[in-house]
């Protein structure tokens, strides 16, 4: 049965149409490129990779971010067109050159983004005569295309919507993202795509999406430890005849909720594509003096091999969290800290609780979706992070990377 | 055909007697209480882990070695009697004061150090009723035994010495070493136990010890990502006659490299020991503008899992390296990296060399022992790493541990 054609994820929103195609930049015959069109200048805001070796696409959207007037976001996926030195400049900027000659408008209106292998020069011919098939194959019911030409070893696209009723009017977010690998310390690229009717001033959009991102995927991802091609983008077509939103708004918050809802699916959605994830491991710290130490104690737990790999093997071993805690650089102590395996109290005032208690651990660790909480009895503040299993298809599959795409 | 006896690795210099035992604390009936003994009171120094949450013989051997007059170090393996609150305390205290009474000295003279899993109490009757053959069986060829007993998941024992003249005299250092499982970020107990016959102030000793840990234990365990039982312990007996050295005196430098040389080649043995490991990999930063931003990127490399994975798979995967330079929180230009994998060169100034020289570069990762070198281009500092690579047998491995011990 074919699929219902509907506007679905990024053509959800008013004033968006969207796409995908094989340019031939995929040894596989996958969809390579991807495009995001506006139907009228957008407002814009994005966050990119903390990694200061950054590829062309990123640096120039990063520039680009700051102007006005956004109409469209070309994104291909089978090479990050990084570390490429001069090459990789000239043959990015070149892309969005031909298709704002297409488009007629200004090249400076056009965001981009890359995802795939590095130091591998593009396949510039294959892009730049698939641009007119491209953008002649956009249209309202494409996000399901465009959500396929960006992903690299994804096994699922990944697209979500939400909408709300914003003084009176109805406004709507949608979204795409691509990631996988997304286990610490170095992952995938993450792409990031979102939309919005809103009609929303500029600030108050970065806000809404800097807000949204350290809550959902900087909570995966940590800062620092991104790919040289990480990005996220959102535009605003303000067609949803809403009043306009800024930061003082009474509809800010409403906004920034429904913003954070689409990233909150989204999110969801990557951590359960990871490569060769079994399982997936929710932190919720709390107990800690500042938030910001309530992250740096679930991050230092979310990143420890040894904690990864004893939940692949369901082992209920808490002495590993304990030194994950302890290597975390935040001051804790041993003798208020309380960790609880989902509902199973397994450690009270730094000691374990028996046999008993880890035997029924053992049964929630058997699950697929397990939350991990530790207290620190230190304080009120808490944080939640993301994590995955370490397990044997996650060493299978990134030991072989470059040879499968 | 029977070992020759002979005085090695610790009871090779002068003043020295060890062994090992099994006590009861280890399921599978393999040796677990180890002593090294002095026949006089030693000058002691050590370095500890640097993990907010230490157990108890951390803690009593980290007090205990400001004193003087050093007379033993006593080891137990297979519970590292961590996170089990006033009773681990007790339980460690409970050891020393009745090892003292049998060798007749003050418990103050006594080091401890514990490794093993993490969160059960002690096997106190197992231990305290093998004290009487422990100490009744150490003698100067008790080197391997003792070696063996503080073993966990090493498949052999590590042991080193060597010997200089220094004024005259001959000075003997020697060494035993356990560990395993020295992937980052956190690994399992690095225990390290060396003996000197040199005459020596406990200043000297103690900057001789923090320096070769410094180059060789700490460039692959990183402070900060250290067990609950880190221990590195040195002893100095001071019956090779030499004059007594200090931090000024001539004699100092050559003490220091034979202490590093021992440390060295525990570090190698360390190194080609651990789990699951089918490659070892020296990463050398040079170029950089301090030491500590050479260790950071260094670190950052050798902690990557993708490239540890790259290199398990052997697959010449340089982005991967160049992510993990951009994510070491040290400023860097991409344009000035240069990358060599053994001899050959991959990158240079940011772009790839191209297939030519990934092919021969695939001819280096095949082997056992890889040196990477990475030139940042913006100074003269450098410092080098070793890793390893990450493969199957690692998560094999470390998601049934607890099971094997």
């Amino acid at each position: 049965m074919a699929r219902k054609k509907m506007a679905e994820g990024i053509t959800f929103p008013k004033g968006f149409s969207a796409g995908g195609v094989f340019s031939g930049v995929k040894k596989n015959g996958k969809p390579d490129l991807a495009l995001i069109l506006c139907e009228s200048e957008c407002v814009a805001a994005g966050v990119f990779t903390t990694n200061q070796i950054k590829a062309p696409a990123v640096r120039i959207s990063q520039r680009r971010v700051r102007g006005s007037g956004v109409r469209a976001v070309i994104v291909n996926s089978g090479n990050a067109n990084a570390c490429n030195g001069e090459q990789g400049e000239r043959d990015a900027l070149q892309i969005s050159e031909k298709l704002s000659g297409i488009l007629g408008c200004d090249p400076r209106k056009i965001l981009m983004a890359s995802t795939g292998v590095i130091g591998r020069p593009l396949n510039m011919k294959a892009i730049l005569s698939s641009l007119p098939n491209l953008v002649a194959g956009t249209d309202p019911f494409g996000n399901e295309a465009c959500a396929q030409a960006i992903m690299t070893t994804d096994t699922r696209s990944k697209s979500a919507q939400a909408e709300a009723t914003i003084n009176g009017h109805t406004v709507r977010v949608g979204g795409i993202a691509k990631g996988v690998g997304m286990i610490h310390p170095q992952m995938a690229t993450l792409l990031v795509f979102l939309t919005t009717d809103a009609c929303v001033e500029k600030a108050a959009l970065r806000s809404a999406l800097g807000q949204a991102s350290d809550r959902t995927f900087n909570a995966l991802t940590v800062d620092g430890d991104t790919s040289t091609n990480d990005t996220a983008l959102i535009l605003a077509s303000g067609q949803a005849g809403n009043g306009r939103i800024s930061r003082n708004s009474s509809d800010f918050e409403a906004f920034c909720a429904l913003v954070q809802s689409v990233c909150e699916s989204l999110r969801d959605q990557l951590v359960r594509d990871g490569e060769g994830v079994t399982k997936i491991i929710r932190i919720q710290v709390s107990g800690a003096r500042s938030r910001g130490d309530a992250r740096k104690v679930a991050q230092s737990i979310s990143r420890s091999l040894l904690v990864k790999t004893a939940f692949f093997g369901e082992d209920v071993n808490w002495g590993r969290i304990m030194v994950a805690i302890g290597n975390s650089g935040v001051r804790v102590f041993e003798e208020r800290i309380d960790i609880f395996m989902g509902p199973v109290a397994l450690v009270h005032k730094g000691v374990g609780l028996g046999p008993l208690q880890e035997e029924k651990a053992l049964e929630v660790m058997k699950g697929k979706e397990i939350t991990l909480r530790v207290m620190l009895g230190l304080g009120s503040m808490e944080a939640e992070y993301w994590t995955t299993d370490l397990s044997l298809d996650y060493v299978r599959i990134n030991a072989g990377y470059k040879g499968r795409t």
